[in-house]
Formats: C-alpha cells, structure tokens, sequence
C-alpha cells in the first residue's frame, strides 16, 4: 500500500531508520562492555521489543505495569518495571513473577522497601528489587553517598519477601545539555553515581550484582561504563526533533512522523490548517524550548521526508495544526487533500496517541505494529 | 469498590457534577430557544451522549471519522462532523450516510466543495454539507462577509453530489476570554457573524436552514442567540481548570480527574513523586498560562475532591509527576502509597490518553465506561 492512502493523521515508522538505530545501539553496548536492556517505554510494541533485542537476551525495560504484563504475554521473560512500586502494585507484579518472568521492581524509600520485604514469597520465590539512585536528575532515587541508601537497603532485605539485585538510575538531566561533550560528562557522573552507591552496599554486606544506567543521550555519548552491567536507553530507537535539538542524533535519524492532511487553506489569518493537532502531534514542545520556531515540529515531505519550505505547526487545537505560511505560492504547493509529514519534538508523548504504527519503507507501507498504551 | 481501590494512574469522572453539567446546558440552550447539538470530542464516550441527549434527539457533534463510526454503531443517527473534510475521507463518511445516518461534513474552501460536488450520490441522497464560517477564532472558515462565502457555496452546489444544509462557527477566541462579560461579547460575535453569513447565503438563493454556533464559553454566556439553530458546547460535560480559570465555571464543577498514588519521596530534591506524569495528565498547560502555579494541575483530596495544601503537579516527566512540599509534615501527610486527585488543566487533552472513565458516586466507584480514541 501506498504510504499516500492511509487515512490521516497516521503514525508512520520509517523501517530503515528504526533498524539502524537499533544497530548502532547495540554496537554501543558491545564496544562499552554492558549488556543492552532497552526501554520500551517508547516504543511500547512487541514486534519492536524483538526487533530491538535481536541477537541478545530478551531483557527489556518498562514503564507501566501494563507494558509488563503485555510485553510478558508476548514471550519477554526479563523485565525491569523502573518505576517506583506502590505497595498496591506489588500483586501485579508478582503475579508475573509466578508465571516465570523474571520481573525486577525498583524503590528508594523505607516504605516502599517494606512492604517488598514484607511479601509472602510464593513458588517463584522472593520478589527481585534494584534501589533506585538519584545521580543528579533530580527526579527519583537516593543519593549515592547518603545515609538513605543503606537504610533502604537493611530495610528491604530484613524479611524474607524481597532480594536486592542490585542498582539503577536514569540520568535525566541528560535532556538538558546541549551537546555530546556536556552528554559525556553527564554519562560519567550517572556511571560514578551507580557504581558508587553498589560499592557502599557492598561493603555493607549486599550482593549487589546489577549496576543498571541508562538515557538515550547518555548511551550515545558515555565514554566508558567501568562498574555498569547494563544500560537501559529508549527514545534511540526514534529519536526525534527534541534529541536532534540537543545533539544526540541527526535529523535523518529520525524514525517516527505523523502523516497528516491539508484540510483547509485559511488565507485571511495566512495559516494552512492540518487534520494533526494536539492529540496526533501531542502538546509537548520540548524541542521549541530551545528553537521556539519548532512550534510543535517540523513540517516535512510526505514521501522523502526531507524539510518542506520551513514550514513548523506553529499552534494546535484538538484535531487542528495550524502551519503558517507566506502566500499563494504556498497554498498551491499544499492544495487541501495534500499530505504532509510531521517530525515531533518528543517521541515518546507523541507515538502515545496511536494505537499502532504504519511501518514504511520509501512510499510503501509494509507493516502495521500494535502498541500497548495506557496503564 | 472503593475509588481508593483502583489501580493507578485511573480517569475518574464523578457523577453528580456530569449530571449537573448537562442538565444546566440543557437548560441553557431551552432558555436560548436553540437545540443542543453537544460535542462529544471531550467525552468521547456512548454512555454520556446518551446522558448529554436525554430529553430531545439524539443529535451530536463529532470531531473524527471514527468517533461518527463508533457513535453511529451506538444507534446515534444524527452527526455533524465538525472539522474540515478532506477528500479522501468523504468515502467514509459516505458509507455512514448509506447506513442511514444523517452526517453532516463541513469545508471552508472551493477545493473541499468541489470534492463533495462531484460525489455521486447513492441511495441515501445526496451528501449533506455545513460551510465553516470564521467568527473571529482565526483558526477555519470563511468570513461572513468575504466573496469566499458565495463562491464557496456555489462550488458546492453546482453538482448533484451535495447539498448545502446551513453554516457552521465556532469561536474558539473564547477560551481567550477572562471574564463572563468578555464570553458574552464574544457570543455575540459568534452568533451575528453566523447569522450574517447564513443571510448572505439566503439572499443568493440558498435555503440554508440550520445555523450552528458553540464554544462551552460562548454557550454559557451568550445573552440571546437569535437567528441560530443550534449551539454545540462540549468541555461543558466536564469543565477544567482552564475553564474554571477563565470563569466559564466554578471550581466544583470540574467533573474529571486522575487519581494517583504517591510513588516516592525525593526529599533532597523537595517533591514528592506521583505515578501520573505526561501521558497521564498530558503536556496541556493552558490554566497555568494565566495562573503559572497551576503547572499540570491542582493536587486534590482523593475522597473530597477539596484541594490539598496548595500542591501542584510543578513537572511531569512521561510516568511522574513532581510535587513540590515544604518539609517533613507534607511527607508524612501524603506517605508512598497514597492517593490523590489531580484536576487536569484542559479535560480534552487529558482524557484522551485513557481508554476508559471510572465513574464515581462519593468513595464508590459505580460504573466504567468506554472511550474512542484514536482515528
């Protein structure tokens, strides 16, 4: 089929930029020495999750306990749920658990930790938890030189219902440079962080086998993970305007667009408008917060996806993208039916409104992929 | 079951105030003297067009091709498709007619009328068509006094493939709005530049029966609608923090919420951590536009819905949201595991990443209800 008769807006997956990042992702990880566990908080597709752990262990990381239990109905059987558990999920998770996935759960508060150590183990023996770290996010996690880190430790291992497995930390703060230098040094302190924190427990009488990191900036630009066993990067698999802004991918990396219509032609206000708005684009201008004329991102070419005049969707309403523009040359060059394609300034908000990708290779539509969305 | 005991992050609507909202615009548009065509792109939901419609005919407004294939496959047979109609979507909307559905599209331009002109018209006749006439949005339509208008509804009609029902506006410019005085100006601009359009029409010889005017702003403030046939407000069902900023509403009409659970405290950092993030609550910030402190909504009560301690969702990352609190007293209030109520800014934007409602009578959770998302 041809990429020009979906029915718009439409999620489109360009197979070939998928694939080689996907590749050059795992080439990261081999030439650093730590085993890849990527997040499908992103992608959340199974067809995606084989793709991305192809020649490796099916090990993978999410972000919803949904994504666990799809993901887990799909064959997956080593899953890191790296979102602080509330004790009222612990029964899901479990539950997973006892159907043989080996589900690693995370916490980094007292709390949290007892009501891990105070579960019943079941067959499938004690709940498996990693700490999560705070190595300079800011977000979740204890520091790795605080007092908190071996508190929550003692407290979770106390009973009989949990085991510590070991440490993870996302180094968000990552989003925020604007270069590979700034991304190294970033990567550097959420690798010294994790390693930091999995000595002190260590020393304090804890196995602490897995010492988990992971951002997409920091995967692209880590210069050695000394200590790490694992990296967990996600939005790499698309990239996007956000992580093309910031110097972690290039522009032609980008692998997700939406596919929208021109729907009308308002020539008194100079705007054309399109059928993708803020559910199909999404209300998330991160990549404007550092080139403001991004608006809510790139208008592109249809079928060769390449930059179209400079056109951005300066605005949106629900089911409107408004595309402001020069004159009637323009409005000829994008007469009402004409399809476009729309580059996102965040992946991961983005692919959220969709229930499915069209994958496309040149102007073909090859494939159509589920997502799991939702919680 | 007890709201306290649904899994986290869950879209909660409570009942007593959806009631109230639709009863009074009900009640609304009686005292207008126009029908109550209700947009059902917010709720998205079968259950509460039934609700939204009890009393008079079930005649509703739309946003998508898909929510008129899901309305209509709920037995809705009387739809206006409110955004502008590419051609290659008029088959769709087509097959609808053929079912017996009387769909009513909408265009603002030559090239969209010529699409619907050239249809050829099956059993159900021919296609039924509103011109979008701009009332001072500035977003779609023609202006009520432009040579577009007649040029437009010309096109329209010169072949047998479409008839021309009417004019359709809606004056988004009211969500600008900041006062009811202000709404009520802008009513008035919605209602006489309809009117005036659907006039112009008539004096060249278009019967154009149905003039259809809406915004929830403009529907609650609008002082007399004469010459209109029908208002189709939609926020209304639920209203929102922006609604409730610009003074459309009072806070304790808001309707919809998300309940989540305290997932962490980061007390270096000073927030506590929540498992409702971007996807949950969404990027919209349109109240805190005008009231910063809002950020990505109010933190409520689980049970009383009241606000608690003047928290706000201050970030969001794709499954957290952030908190700011003051010190050990706010931590202990609010321990992991936790719920509360988050009202959203904008119910539209939100709602849409939840495939379903939890209906909520006090504590009790009474019935879930279904929602179309997608396209």
């Amino acid at each position: 089929m041809d990429l020009l008769a979906l029915q718009t807006p439409a999620l489109l997956l360009e197979r070939t930029r998928l694939e080689r990042n996907l590749a050059a992702m795992r080439e990261r990880a081999r030439s650093l020495g730590v085993a890849l566990r990527p997040h499908l908080k992103t992608a959340k597709s199974a067809h995606i999750a084989r793709l991305a752990t192809a020649g490796g262990p099916a090990a993978i990381t999410v972000s919803t306990v949904r994504e666990a239990e799809y993901f887990a109905a799909h064959g997956v059987s080593d899953i890191v749920y790296a979102v602080g558990i509330t004790p009222d999920k612990i029964g899901r998770a479990a539950a997973l658990a006892a159907r043989g996935v080996t589900l690693r759960m995370i916490t980094d508060c007292v709390e949290g930790a007892a009501a891990l150590a105070a579960f019943e183990p079941a067959e499938a023996g004690p709940l498996r938890v990693l700490l999560e770290i705070d190595t300079g996010a800011g977000r979740a996690g204890v520091l790795p030189d605080s007092d908190a880190l071996l508190a929550v430790a003692a407290r979770l291992t106390e009973g009989t219902g949990a085991v510590l497995d070991g440490v993870l930390t996302h180094a968000g703060h990552s989003y925020g440079c604007r270069s590979l230098e700034e991304m190294s040094r970033v990567a550097e302190e959420e690798r010294s962080g994790a390693v930091r924190a999995a000595e002190r427990l260590r020393a304090a009488g804890h196995a602490c086998p897995m010492v988990s990191v992971g951002s997409t900036p920091t995967a692209v630009a880590a210069r050695d993970l000394d200590g790490v066993t694992e990296m967990r990067p996600g939005v790499y698999m698309f990239f996007d305007l956000d992580q093309a802004t910031i110097g972690s991918c290039g522009r032609d990396d980008i692998a997700l667009s939406v596919l929208a219509s021109v729907i009308g032609h308002n020539r008194h206000a100079g705007h054309i408008l399109l059928d993708a708005g803020a559910l199909a684009l999404s209300k998330d201008v991160s990549a404007a917060e550092i080139r403001p004329e991004i608006g809510y991102g790139d208008v592109c070419d249809a079928l060769s996806l390449e930059p179209l005049l400079g056109f951005h969707v300066h605005s949106v309403h629900q089911e409107h993208g408004m595309v402001p523009v020069a004159g009637d040359a323009d409005y000829e060059r994008l007469p009402v039916g004409a399809k476009v394609r729309i580059l996102p300034n965040h992946a991961c908000i983005t692919a959220a409104a969709h229930a499915h990708y069209d994958v496309v290779d040149g102007a073909e539509v090859v494939e159509r992929w589920d997502r799991v969305n939702g919680w």
